[in-house]
């Protein structure tokens, strides 16, 4: 945690303020830019989670906005053509303000090294300047904690898999497992639940959205209305059922 | 976040203070009674982590000793023999704590409600008294990060096995995903290298003890010596290679 260290990928947690590490608080307080990825239009996630600490200051932020790319999958070639020389500018932008002997920190909701948009930057920029990573609480942490759900007990496993995978693929990795989150939730929310059913998993599984913060919600699958808009940030947790002493 | 509530799961996170939540350090400096687990003549890990916060205080201090069991398989009835009285024993305790009026903090190792000895406690007291679990950064985020090996990218799957299954059900979860975590390592190194080997994950793993800490220890697993010594608390990971765009 040297001090010559100007670009830092700043977890801040589930989004709870009070979830956040002492050393995220530390850094948010003392970096010279504050950097974050929204859609247009929008604030982005991890900034909200911030302002608890720190207010707006159009000085110190730097807003990425995402191309518009929700109607691209992301296995088609279009995708990475858009993304590509989006993180390209994103990361000269960056190193321009660190060659000006600035800090610089990439707010990530959640962990940065967990699917992390961050991670993107990180790659371009690790063998350039030097980086700290602060970890943080995962979104899914926060999920199962208010949720009352222990995920994993004596030699369960846990998969974690991305709700954009497809059906038969969803199933055949749900119906092998002990315990189980699907990330990525949104759009993906009828296809999931439909590999969780066939899974036989259906009863045991609890949808999350916003854990740990005011607009919380959480709601057993069965009950989850089969029309229900779920944003891409929600996920489902499947608690395991492993020994118990 | 009531006042009223006296038991409290608390995360410390992977080991270095400073990656403890904001939550959990108030917690810690305000409870009456902090309760860890270890082994006969150690202090626990848990309590460690904390000493930057909280000095030995005979008064607040109260250590659950587990009961030798290291010599028993998991699975094997005389473990659930041992352990059970062991964990009806503490509840007792610590609930005779809290109907005398006094705040109990549960110290625990990463997040609570990830394979945490916490977990047994919780599921014997929570439907009696109001609890409080606070989430933390997990071991394995903290092995991940300072590894500088992002664990997902893009649509990778993530499995989570404890060390402790048979070698044949490790080489057939580990090679069926895309990125992996083998957690309660300990004696179970050897069995656990072969099953990478056969999975083919063997140049990509990376064996962590005590990450975030002092006397932390990142090694490539292929340079490990065979007859490496590893506690049970260190881990493997296998980082994803999922879509860079």
């Amino acid at each position: 945690m040297s001090d010559t260290i100007r670009f830092f990928g700043l977890g801040l947690g589930p989004g709870n303020p009070d979830y956040m590490t002492v050393r995220a608080r530390r850094v948010l307080e003392s970096a010279d830019r504050l950097v974050h990825f929204c859609k247009r239009g929008r604030r982005g996630n991890a900034r909200t989670i911030a302002d608890a600490i720190v207010g707006e200051n159009p000085e110190r932020e730097i807003a990425l906005v995402y191309p518009v790319t929700t109607e691209i999958p992301a296995d088609h070639p279009d995708y990475a053509a858009a993304l590509n020389p989006f993180y390209e500018e994103a990361t000269a932008q960056l190193l321009a303000e660190i060659e000006a002997g600035r800090t610089v920190a990439v707010l990530c909701e959640g962990d940065p090294f967990f699917y992390g948009s961050f991670m993107h930057l990180w790659w371009r920029l690790k063998d350039k300047v030097p980086t700290e990573v602060v970890p943080a609480v995962s979104g899914m942490s926060g999920a199962w904690t208010r949720a009352g759900a222990p995920i994993t007990w004596g030699d369960d496993v846990l998969t974690v898999v991305p709700g954009t995978l497809p059906e038969a693929e969803l199933m055949r990795r749900l119906s092998s497992t002990d315990a189980a989150v699907v990330m990525k939730l949104g759009r993906n929310l009828p296809k999931v639940r439909a590999a969780l059913k066939s899974a036989g998993l259906l009863e045991r599984a609890i949808y999350v959205e916003r854990a740990t913060m005011a607009e919380e919600r959480i709601i057993p699958l069965p009950v989850l209305p089969d029309d229900f808009d779920a944003p891409y940030f929600s996920l489902i947790i499947v608690p395991g059922q492993g020994r118990r002493v």
